[in-house]
């Protein structure tokens, strides 16, 4: 990653800051960034356009859990976490910063380091870099929490939905949400299920692009499910969704490993941890443009069904039955940005 | 607090929304903010200053125990420290996000609206506003994440100090260490020590000030005890920090509460918890002006040392005996900045 002339700051002595040395390490500050870790804060280069912000908790035993994921991705997946926040808002990331607390046996362990890498990695990926952070000692659970700031120069919100408008998402969705089932069945999930939750990608170049063509009207992450996070865009822009059931892009192996295909879009509506990208976009202007999108970054981009007048979310199954309102998303009280 | 017209986002059903609302009420985005809490990320309009950002855990049993406080003191010291942050770069705050890990009783008990009211106090005092957060679920501890930025046009790192530099203090030291002290002792602090503890005010307002006189090389604030954060300067700056033991400014009451003269000057030196602000300053330049800050700021501004060649902290006892080197600071494991 490229590296400008900010500075960098030596600490003083204790074992609190032999950790921060390990974590921090002698990177120099990424672009954009004046000040990095080591000072009381880090400071970040004026820019034209807004700054957003958001801050995610992961918690072990809520969010996840170490039987299932190395230090490494649940540093990764935390991070991205946040990461999606900021493509969910159309901006381009700059920084993020990673506050950790830890037990003594992860200070011993290494955990730390492991947990900082992964998460210096999914920031490095989306060309952002640690700034800063906070190190503490907890009785447990693991928890982390990741700051991550990005330029905006012209934010999507979840509020600009209009009746008429078409809804879309990137990307398969339920991969995650087999993967969790899987385990919490005792299960093992297929490679593809465990990446899916293990390393989520956050979709910035994509919320970049889509931004770009101008057509979207309101935009948010699939964090909670979709059926959830839809309901967020139909809360904050007044209007109802209305999610066509055959459309809704299921992921490769999740009908196999949910055992039916009724339980495979039960999970791609509402299992959560997608972290794609759903959108409510200018009638007609995205399908010219869904090979475009899928040639350049190796997802699909899906419509999924239509705004309306109303409220809330409704699953239109295509069979003639009536659409039947959706249930709110996943229930474990966390995942919701800024 | 003046308001700006910037967006407010209405949420999807459910509670966990039901909470985020108790908690972000209707107020108005505050100045300089352009998306308030509910959407993916806040948006924070463009400065022409850099940006300074910091975040700060505050766990349950490390940095505080409930038996000693009230939820909205918890609220406002978690804040009040990560706002200490931002005076320690002499920053103006603008912003800060709330992440509050809560056990099922907290929701049930309106702990979170408490612990919301005391952060969105100290915000407000120093003139910025909660603009995010998130709220997931615990096992316990009660666990709170504050982030705060703030415009910061200079600058003022730990790195600047060099041999021949005073080295000052606002306010006066020991109180909340006093009162930490009197609490494990299975006592009850007085008033002022209690409340050195429980509602440490932010030296914002003085560091702006410090920070216009154009006299300031290097600032910290005290947050791990003036042994340890001197400590910081010492490294960053590569220089000494000798400071004298008589000219310690120990806060009233604190002798009485440890017992003798000689432990409130440990206190003072070691306890951490005083949020107050220690500089290395231009030779000369503040003595003409301390009376000036006294006037305002209703805190003495205290000059208790000199920086040498040389590395780490001495203590002169003005005795004529040799100085001694001051062991760390504050090991709780926390309270770093960024």
């Amino acid at each position: 990653m490229a590296r400008s002339g900010g500075t960098r700051v030596r600490l003083g002595a204790g074992a609190e800051f032999d950790l921060i040395r390990a974590l921090i390490g002698d990177a120099e500050p990424g672009p954009g960034v004046r000040v990095g870790p080591g000072d009381d804060c880090a400071v970040l280069e004026p820019s034209a356009a807004p700054w957003a912000i958001t801050v995610d908790m992961s918690i072990e035993g809520v969010h996840f859990r170490r039987a299932w994921l190395t230090p490494e991705e649940i540093g990764w997946r935390a991070a991205a976490v946040a990461l999606s926040d900021l493509a969910a808002i159309a901006a381009e990331p700059v920084a993020i910063l990673l506050a950790l607390a830890l037990t003594d046996e992860d200070k011993r362990s290494g955990t730390a380091v492991a947990l900082e890498r992964g998460a210096a990695a999914a920031a490095d990926a989306v060309g952002a870099s640690i700034v800063g952070g906070d190190v503490t000692r907890t009785p447990g659970p693991l928890t982390i929490d990741v700051v991550a700031l990005g330029r905006v120069p012209r934010p999507l919100l979840r509020s600009g939905a209009r009746p008429g408008d078409e809804l879309w998402v990137t990307g398969r969705l339920g991969a995650a949400g087999a993967a969790v089932a899987a385990w919490e069945r005792a299960g093992t999930p297929a490679g593809p299920l465990r990446r899916a939750f293990a390393h989520p990608v956050p979709r910035v170049r994509e919320a970049l692009w889509l931004a770009e063509t101008g057509a979207v009207h309101a935009l948010v992450d699939l964090s909670d499910g979709l059926a959830g996070d839809a309901g967020h865009i139909a809360a904050a822009s007044g209007c109802r969704m209305v999610v066509s059931a055959p459309a809704v892009p299921v992921a490769p192996g999740v009908a196999a490993a949910a055992g039916s295909e009724a339980e495979a879009l039960r999970l791609a509506l509402s299992a959560g941890d997608d972290y794609e990208l759903c959108l409510a976009a200018e009638p007609g202007a995205l399908g010219p443009v869904a090979a475009d999108f899928e040639a350049r970054f190796g997802i699909p981009l899906t419509r999924i069904g239509t705004v309306t007048a109303g409220e809330g979310v409704v699953l239109d199954r295509g069979d003639g039955s009536p659409p039947e309102p959706l249930a709110g998303g996943f229930t474990h009280f966390g995942g919701v940005g800024a």
